[in-house]
């Protein structure tokens, strides 16, 4: 099964969940206007992304059942797991309606973001709410007579929480208008990225999964994420590290993390490493909406030849998560196969 | 022990909620400054409201295990019901937060809203998911060994729901920025009100109490929703009567649902008996921010005499929901008094 199969055949889900959610609204007797919205509201900020985080929910699984391919998978045990990494992405999409109000950001996946639609608006607030109502919808009326349901809605509850906590701190760090190096720093970024970014994106996809396969010690879980995060982390360093030195025809866009005062991980090891000179170049020059700001900044990260430090760091972090993988207990059903799926399509990717 | 008693026993309890929920964060590691904001969010947004829905699960609860006031309770017992109404109020908080964004209001209990604080603005839409993640931490913590904990989940994850289906059916059907009484009716409001309000303000606190004292048959839901969805549609109808037709010295406000457009029971009445003269001065000078506008409004609902039609209303409905509650059967130890205690709050309130 190719990639694209895969992802294929993941995406033929979502239209029968969409129905069980307007299903849902028409037994409450809802009128069809407010049925209609919420349908395209699903429809425009669910799929459309690169549906890693969804995707890998069904990766994980198979691995863990010792499956070789999704498609080994009968049609009904699929569409269950598929239903739990389409949770993932709900639950992203929902984080990504409010962030994008919250960025002041223009487009999303190649469209306007959601509520810079005319008709949208501040309405966007509660159509977020939605995006995420649904997914307690669904689990309820797929996953109730689960013996492990209980355990979905928590690990949904906590990791929910741990984002939102991410991104409070993101919001306070680095404000839209409000430029402050001083707030800044490696620890800091590190925090922000591991609770905005690490746990929805990689420890809840492999929990789900392990959920759905039957693989529940509370110490797998802890096996699993105390690689996972740190791997979360790398991953968003790298992104960081994209957006700055990547060129726009590998990363697909032009990056404007300096411009949009984001407390990169650029940003942070520039500040640990650089002169007095440089950081007075540094405050003067980052999240400025200017071109010539941007190629300041930029100039003081090539001088403190953060490329190199980058390269170092990624091959180290990716050493002490190998080592960390092997030393993985595989007696009671977690598989370090499910780790290096992850860590193989990080590594060294350049987009 | 008298009302105000009763209020300060359950506002009591909220700085040990609040307590929790930092410990939870602070064994995150997160840091402070984090804290202290999440801190600030819950101490500005949750109690200050007259706590009428946090209350009602206490005074439920009492009736329902027999006692005869809150006082009567053992202090950890008392502690245990008290969270759970805190819990209805956090989910108001999360709605109250994100509705005064969408409706741009400007004061809410006698103090700026929240996202209109200058180091705050859009940030509230995080900080609303936030006060919403803390019913969920807070029911982790203190409820997950009780044989009802899904059960609490569930009905809070439908409630919330519902409740932001009945936003996005006020949203639509009466945007902030275009007036159009063609989408307007009786049954449309009826919607409105019940999934907006009835849902979360009368029914949820009913069902949580339930569970809490362990009356938790299907039928007794049943029973206790076909009182509390009407009496709630009642109330919301009251509250709309009262915002035109009620003196400010009496309502404590200067009602505003003339000038802001809104869905209310008044105008649908209106629309329902005008003539097509008078329909033709309501589509002139409803929604407008205008007094003259305003009082062209009221002298239509005078002349239609929905200050009659209102208080014939307001009869009839107390009578058939005194003969629904009469027929509760109460083998199962579901109790009348819980309904009756809820109409006696409502029937000729004047505030």
């Amino acid at each position: 099964m190719t990639k694209e199969d895969n992802r294929r055949k993941f995406l033929d889900v979502f239209p029968s969940l969409v129905n069980q959610l307007t299903h849902a609204l028409r037994q409450y007797g809802i009128p069809n206007d407010a049925i209609d919205w919420y349908e395209k509201s699903l429809l425009y900020n669910t799929p459309g992304g690169k549906l890693n985080r969804g995707l890998s929910v069904v990766d994980t699984y198979v691995i863990l059942k010792g499956f070789s391919s999704p498609s080994e998978l009968p049609d009904e045990e699929y569409h269950k797991i598929a239903l739990l990494g389409w949770c993932v992405e709900l639950l992203q999409a929902y984080f990504l309606v409010a962030d994008d109000m919250m960025d002041k950001s223009i487009t999303r996946r190649g469209q306007p973001c959601w509520y810079r639609l005319d008709e949208v608006g501040d309405m966007a607030i509660n159509d977020a709410f939605m995006l995420e109502a649904a997914i307690y919808c669904l689990l309820k009326a797929n996953f109730r007579n689960e013996s492990y349901y209980v355990n979905l809605l928590e690990v949904l509850h906590d990791v929910t929480f741990q984002t939102e906590v991410g991104q409070l701190l993101d919001l306070m760090t680095a404000p839209e208008t409000m430029v402050d190096l001083s707030k800044f720093s490696l620890e800091r970024h590190s925090y922000i990225v591991i609770f905005k970014t690490a746990y929805y994106s990689f420890y809840l996809p492999v929990a789900l999964a392990m959920y759905g396969a039957g693989v529940n010690d509370e110490r797998d879980f802890l096996q699993a994420k105390e690689v996972l995060l740190p791997l979360g982390e790398y991953f968003q360093i790298q992104d960081d590290y994209l957006d700055c030195f990547g060129s726009p025809e590998e990363i697909g866009k032009i990056g404007t993390d300096i411009q949009d005062n984001k407390c990169s991980w650029v940003i942070n090891a520039a500040l640990k490493l650089c002169s007095p000179e440089q950081r007075k170049i540094l405050d003067q020059n980052y999240g400025r909406k200017d071109d010539e700001c941007e190629k300041k900044c930029k100039q003081v990260f090539y001088d403190l030849k953060l490329d190199k430090v980058y390269e170092k760091y990624e091959v180290q972090v990716a050493q002490k998560l190998r080592e960390k993988i092997e030393q993985i207990d595989e007696s009671r059903g977690f598989k370090r196969e499910v780790l290096y799926a992850f860590l193989d399509k990080v590594y060294k990717r350049k987009k």
